[in-house]
């Protein structure tokens, strides 16, 4: 981040009702955010039951909640675990070479370009995702290397309509997840009402690489983790 | 375009049923593109017969067509004259001051990003997009700057999963409408069968920017224009 930001006005941020999305929006608002608009997206993913943790995480904010239906471009994004139901959720670590699986092709420029259409079509100041530290060596668009190349792209292919100064936040990116809980932690992010899990069931199912990841950081946190998984029994 | 391109194997081109998109298929044909796929785009526009005249060129070049449902996204796309019905289509030229009111926010990185998006998970090798000289003054991201920027951005975000020298073809970028005319004369493009008019009425209204901008590249390629126009009568 540069020392020259401020806290924008109005931010649009791509959510998904995890831990990271959640609590970027927990710190978007004690940043000073005067307006938040939180975009959920349906991509076909697995996992949607995300976005119903998302609208309440806006209800509790008093954000604006858009749920958008994109899951008619699922059928673009053959061979990801995620939105491919012939493709299996690989168990295991998330920095697994298997987890490569779960790449959706192109996935943060799609979700940050909707974000940024509505952005500028409102005259908002900025857009915000919660990459962090521990996507980089999966994940090549959660890097800052990407953030700048996009923010760099969305103002020329903007420019004349966007607003000055407009700004990609990733306030994240240089965090491991074990670090997002303890500034979560802080924020007094409710954890609990948070998902993480990639296999779409109705409890966390504690083994895909997102439970582990998710497991992982409490520990290292050393906060306490109110998820209920499935391999925890009950 | 670098002095080193080649033929693309498979290219993902981003297309309206336009003059424009329509001789962009048929150029990448005429370039040597082993497989093509037209992606046509759904995004909550008036004149979304285009898409219909699209489909048709698809068969006839046997190409592939998908049509993508976008039109949830409309909701995020408020002021544009293209997608808000409150918002009425100026009459007029093109480079107008008025025709600013057709610009939808970040058009051309969304439906790119989509392009993108398949292109990648089928491991195509470039896609295509129909920019023109004379879309510069008012579509930011109809230049060639933009081109650049948003190619950079891409390579980055999809680092280790996009195909080796992929490329981002604009070959109409330098070139004014009344050339890609004469182009698609060269091409045998049947013009009669490509779909401009904004105001997405039964036959071409003659009167929108797009109609004028039409029929002036017609008669400046002194070329034959085979629109029906509402303004012609019969």
């Amino acid at each position: 981040m540069k020392n020259d930001r401020r806290p924008a006005g109005h931010v649009v941020a791509i959510a998904s009702g995890g831990l990271d999305s959640t609590t970027l929006a927990y710190w978007l608002k004690a940043d000073g955010a005067a307006q938040l608009t939180l975009l959920g997206v349906d991509y076909g993913q697995r996992h949607s039951v995300e976005l119903s943790y998302l609208e309440a995480t806006a209800k509790t904010l008093d954000a604006t909640y858009i749920r958008l239906d994109l899951s008619g471009a699922a059928a673009l994004l053959a061979g990801s675990a995620l939105t491919d139901a012939r493709v299996p959720v690989p168990p295991g670590h998330y920095t697994d070479v298997s987890m490569r699986a779960t790449v959706v092709a192109n996935r943060n420029p799609l979700l940050l370009d909707l974000a940024v259409a509505h952005a500028v079509s409102t005259g908002a100041d900025a857009v915000a995702f919660g990459a962090h530290a521990g996507d980089h060596t999966i994940y090549p668009d959660c890097r800052p290397v990407f953030v700048e190349a996009y923010r760099r792209m969305i103002t020329v292919a903007n420019e004349g309509f966007i607003a000055a100064g407009f700004q990609v936040l990733a306030p994240f990116i240089a965090m491991t997840k074990a670090e997002i809980v303890r500034l979560g932690t802080l924020l007094d992010v409710p954890f609990a009402n948070t998902w993480s899990c990639y296999q779409g069931g109705r409890r966390h199912c504690g083994r895909c690489g997102t439970c582990t990841e998710r497991k992982e950081a409490f520990a290292l946190a050393k906060v306490f983790d109110p998820t209920g998984y499935e391999t925890d029994g009950g």
